[in-house]
């Protein structure tokens, strides 16, 4: 047993914290081996010192230099598959095959690439140009970045190899990444792969580093740091609004993802033309991974009628007969049967579920719930809580009116969901209901369960409060995503050979810039 | 003696409150003859209902209807020029002409017209298509903004005819105006001529409302209504900061543009070259207008020398012999003197000024402060703080290391200047203190006061904090201020027929949209 060193300012070393921290196998409910150390103030405050430095050094660099430290890290990354892998199935119970190896793996390295060439390319900061005035911006590098990744995805939303990672270091910043607790074996591997790029492409040494955990007045203490750019933080609620207080009140941007429950409607034209294959593929996205994703289908809006009975009993069924997945921690399963019983006090009724499973690891039944719209409209927070896991809950409205009242009680998600049949009988129904419902969601979809969330630079993986911080960015898609993590900065009759290069006459790399009102990839002449 | 209606729901009509305010003509200390009523919450209410109803109406409209009623409203406010311009001279003292008819109206309506155009163009949307995954967004109206203007720019930046208002309409939004205190019978003029455009236009009755003044705790509950979608507010930061903390709890954004000291660098060669051309300049941008800009420039940094000495007897001469500007109210000449009392106990000395003037009207002497570099490292944030009228302070280090030591004590400005030689004699300390500060400012300059801020779109009137909330965010240029007022919308496999006409397929009206990472303005094919 050994405590493993935290990495400042490019060495590894040994943590100045007296208390540690064990990962647990959830497949097993035992204690991983190494124990991980809990950093103290004065090393944060280290970490900070020397993200202040490597920004000082990068500041104004090319887009090339951070695209190849983003591609020699994906490199890297795929260099050590099978450890990184094997070490997070271990850590989460997700399966190796095809979840960690052939998606999740793929996707990070995938992301890790697009930021790269984004970055190289380097339309994404927005080159605007006045000919008239002189004025020019463009957004730039907002300064070292504070990464504090979920539990959900070991890899593609990892702190240190993650969406908001590649981000951050496509914009031209340091990142400081506070690994989750959960997964801290699978950061410090993908850690020793950033160090390896890091070295390789002659980034500054405190470019990229990793502590696992701090006491919560220090993460807070971290977000709101005069030295800190930004911050990205995808996890509880809980814990992000005591980020999101402390980094607001000194006005340091912290984009946070905290929990959605992504309604999806099914109206009655889809149910009777598709019932049962909607149930199927309402299940399989339901209980894919134990529903531990952002985007899980965690409340479906239908209108009573005996098809939708029948839907029920079918979605039943189906989550019945499912073996439940493992969940990623104790903590997620108390915190998911504590969910559970909230909806019950709210006033759900148990349709399926709700039981312990296999007690050598942890899961909890697939467990499906249901209210009336009355019900809903009359209580509307309570039963908007998210159960984090392998749940949903149905809510059944009388009528159409009833349907829009519902629509009109959500909160900020991730997602909206609309299920219509295909001759058009739904489609009054949709119209009315969809606007409401678009306010209210970042990605609104239509014949498709949300739980994909394709790296595309149309993508919002984001949406209006509670489910992000501000409904304005995305946290995935790139190059939205790199916008987060920029500061706007305009130059104002500045001599011209003082410009940066992305602002001058000359545009050898074809940049996409704005001039005049006019994108072009042209000089200015 | 009579009290004035407050505008909601299309109506003129008797405020519920009991608590009047008047306004006091800063040139005679005497108050006007209007009463304004302070609204209650019930009041604040209806207006939050009848925006919440006007939102629903317009959400979805094509932006020329906004755009109509943008240039109907610049319109009707040239068919009131003398009305308002005569009203906002007594309100706030500052001269009819060449300020307010000439200067400040027609920037005032250019701003209506500008956001007119970019909301019927579109192209602000940023749409987004890529064509690969089926995926689809673009930015759209985010709901009702409370707009909540300052006391300095009665027509500009005024809540219901500003760069906030013109910005949350183009947008299309519905604006609750909650006019400055200081100015109220100019904002009432203004808004009957936004209630003629309404009407002309056929635009809810509740899409353009006003109210002149809250209870402080109503304000914060205002920003933070379920109902409101975000808020733009410049002012004071201790008010500010109130609001921020309501807003930013419940994760609804807020735009604050709060204080800015706005340092100017003066560097060795630029005051050999031309000091006393300099000396004019800064004391005339200094000084016009009271200093009463939120980009007067507060600091100015100067190496210790001869020439440095010269310059400050110049300006000080200048600041001497000048006539001092009436201030906008009696809070701001008592707030100014209470600033240059703080500077002076965080070490700044008296250079000339720091008296009474004339007593018939709120003013104060012209002032001038300094400090060494070495006090300023000691006590940056005292030596920071805003005195927000006619004076400056001016630092003088002892060599080039400290002015960087200088530069790097800076807080978030909205704008940094630099003046340097024709000859490069000064380019490698520019190059030094640059970059140092070019990462706290929004706006840097060069050879150039800061006091003018063109309406362009590549202006950035914002910066870190505490020049505003967040550094990605302009109040000034268009397209570039739209975007605060609006949500990133993304359509995953939406029904063609069912996307907004801004992501169909075809493109009429040739915006600029992002296809597969090229900007366009073809149809998709």
């Amino acid at each position: 047993m050994s405590v493993q060193p935290v990495l400042i300012d490019g060495d590894w070393r040994e943590s100045a914290g007296d208390d540690t921290f064990q990962a647990v196998n959830p497949a097993t409910k035992q204690p991983l081996t190494d124990e991980f150390p809990v950093s103290p103030w004065s090393e944060v405050e280290e970490v900070l010192q020397a993200a202040d430095v490597a920004f000082a050094t990068v500041r104004g660099w090319s887009g090339e230099r951070f695209a190849a430290f983003l591609d020699a890290y994906a490199d890297a990354i795929e260099a050590r598959i099978d450890a990184i892998v094997d070490l997070a199935h271990q850590e989460t119970g997700l399966p190796v095959e095809p979840r960690l190896k052939n998606v999740e793996l793929p996707r990070t390295t995938n992301q890790l690439r697009q930021a790269a060439a984004a970055t190289r390319d380097g339309s994404w900061v927005n080159a605007t140009i006045d000919t008239a005035t002189g004025i020019r911006s463009q957004l730039a590098a907002i300064g070292p970045v504070a990464v504090f990744g979920p539990n959900n995805f070991p890899l593609a939303f990892n702190s240190i190899a993650g969406g908001d990672f590649a981000a951050a270091v496509a914009a031209g910043n340091p990142v400081i990444a506070k690994g989750h607790s959960s997964h801290p074996g699978t950061t410090k591997l993908l850690a020793e792969a950033a160090h390896e790029a890091v070295q390789a492409t002659d980034m500054p040494s405190g470019f990229v580093q990793l502590i696992y955990r701090t006491s919560h007045e220090d993460g807070a203490k971290l977000v709101s740091h005069p030295s800190l750019g930004a911050t990205g933080y995808t996890g509880s609620r809980q814990a992000g609004m005591v980020l999101k207080e402390a980094a607001d009140r000194v006005g340091k941007p912290i984009y946070l993802e905290l929990s959605s429950i992504n309604p999806v409607f099914i109206l009655p034209g889809a149910l009777s033309e598709r019932g049962d294959a909607l149930a199927d593929e309402f299940t399989s996205s339901c209980l894919m991974g134990a529903g531990q994703f952002c985007t899980n289908p965690g409340i479906v809006v239908l209108k009573a009628s005996d098809e939708t009975d029948r839907f029920v009993e079918a979605v039943a069924a189906g989550f019945a007969k499912t073996p439940p997945g493992t969940l990623l921690s104790g903590g997620v399963e108390q915190n998911f049967r504590a969910g559970i019983v909230a909806l019950q006090r709210a006033g759900a009724e148990i349709v399926t579920g709700n039981e312990p499973a296999d007690g050598d690891r942890f899961c909890y039944a697939n467990t499906l719930l249901k209210v009336t719209g009355d019900q809903f409209i009359k209580n509307p927070h309570g039963l908007q809580e998210e159960a984090f896991g392998n749940a949903s809950l149905f809510v059944i409205a009388s009528d159409d009116e009833q349907l829009a009242r519902v629509a009109e009680q959500f909160e900020g998600n991730l997602t909206g969901c609309f299920y219509t049949d295909r001759n058009g009988s739904d489609d009054e129904l949709y119209d009315r209901l969809a606007p409401i419902v678009r306010h209210r969601v970042g990605r609104l979809l239509n014949d498709k369960m949300p739980t994909g969330v394709a790296v595309s630079p149309a993508m919002n993986h984001g949406g209006p409060f509670p489910a992000t911080g501000h409904p304005g960015f995305t946290a995935v898609g790139i190059p939205a995503s790199i916008t987060r993590f920029a500061m706007l900065q305009s130059y104002d009759n500045i001599r011209p050979h003082r410009l940066p290069s992305t602002l001058q006459d000359k545009n050898p790399d074809n940049m996409w810039r704005k001039i005049d009102g006019e994108w072009s990839q042209q000089d200015i002449t």
